[in-house]
């Protein structure tokens, strides 16, 4: 397929490097700011431009991967001629691109991206939505082409998806930062919880969450807790976080 | 080495396991329950008991794995003779062994146990503290007879590694909870998600955390923030969570 890629952040950088690999064209990469138009279309020996006015017309997709407050005033500045556009956002409704096109869908793959950082396409769900089933069939083809599983989601259901990413991919890492921090303050190396991170994702894919928790709080052992608190005395958020999460722990496993 | 494990919980019955496999001796088994003490010794091909007083004195250490609630009040009632005692909790001083034996310490895997899960034993650091050289060298050589990685830590740094643990391996489990109940509502299999669980694990191997912190709350995405919240109305604890670990990021990554 031609693609013009809107949008050149981690999710576009990665998204157009497996879209090249499997054989698909990159028309063009528009960003507000030169040096990120510049450095992905380098990576995908493409043309480049940071004015909306000047994309391209030949795209067959426009594939939008900026920021949700950026989206709407961005697409009244581009004709899109009624050609399809796709968003890849979790929290937005397809319904937002009803106004600059005839054409239009979602295309959001479920995984978190760095720029750099390589990932196994074949392990990520791509889910699709589209305004139409002939819009439907070419999202699925392209979908199907780069990813292993691709899944129709209506626009409720993707926005319940992308608060539980939140959930166990944004708030899970800040409880690695948080880790990280409480250890350099004693200097131990992070290091050491490597395996205990590593395990306690593989238990979550075996086993309901749910089902396999451990420590402290669900054990309801106050000693520890208090004594967990009082160490927290000098980081009030954490402490507060602590707290909040204990009570949430004992909650839903009293429920 | 000949060891009387003291509780059966997750952990005991993980390291029974590995000590029986790497060739040591499982005297006995205490427990405080019938059930709990004759299935872990059914499991070790060994004895069991239920009261402290019948305790073997034939251990040349007794390794200690119940809560942190229990255990002053059990080694009351046993008599050590002044042998090798240990306990096996994060988040215990060793000292609260002194009053039980001159021979004490701190045998501390840092990983989290499930009774029905397998684990590799040479990927979990062991945390060693002993009241003197002699007894440190005994838990080396015992902790490097089944683990690969033994570290001498101290009950100061070992509580604060212990705290970390807590936000990276039983909050995290929690969080991975309230994804997996998100979706149970909407009918979401929460398979889906499970890609986007081991790559943030994955990142955490090979990245600084925080550096690779992504979300609405690092980019500060107001509009996605407050539809998320909105979301969670009829949750208020899980709204709350969601609320305090948004500022919790911000702040790490304005200061």
């Amino acid at each position: 397929m031609d693609i013009v890629l809107i949008g050149a952040g981690n999710l576009a950088t990665r998204l157009g490097l497996r879209l090249v690999e499997c054989n698909h064209r990159i028309v063009q990469v528009y960003s507000r700011t030169e040096e990120s138009a510049a450095a992905l279309a380098d990576k995908l020996n493409t043309v480049w431009t940071t004015h909306p006015g000047e994309i391209s017309p030949e795209g067959q997709l426009y594939l939008v991967s900026v920021s949700d407050k950026a989206l709407e005033e961005l697409l009244t500045q581009i004709n899109l001629g009624g050609r399809l556009v796709a968003h890849t956002a979790g929290s937005l409704r397809m319904d937002v691109l009803k106004p600059f096109s005839a054409n239009f869908g979602v295309f959001y793959p479920l995984q978190t991206f760095s720029k750099s950082r390589e990932l196994d396409f074949s392990q990520i769900p791509v889910c699709i939505e589209a305004n139409n089933s002939e819009n439907i069939d070419i999202l699925r083809k392209l979908g199907t082409s780069i990813f292993n599983d691709v899944r129709e989601i209506d626009s409720a259901q993707r926005r319940q998806l992308h608060l539980s990413a939140v959930f166990v991919c944004n708030f899970v890492n800040h409880l690695y930062a948080i880790g990280e921090e409480l250890l350099s303050e004693k200097e131990i190396d992070f290091n050491i919880l490597k395996p205990l991170i590593a395990e306690t994702a593989a238990k979550a894919l075996e086993f309901s969450p749910k089902e396999v928790q451990t420590g402290p709080a669900v054990r309801f052992d106050r000693n520890v807790i208090d004594r967990h608190m009082d160490m927290l005395k000098e980081h009030p958020q954490w402490n507060n976080i602590y707290k909040l999460l204990s009570e949430s722990i004992h909650q839903l496993h009293t429920k």
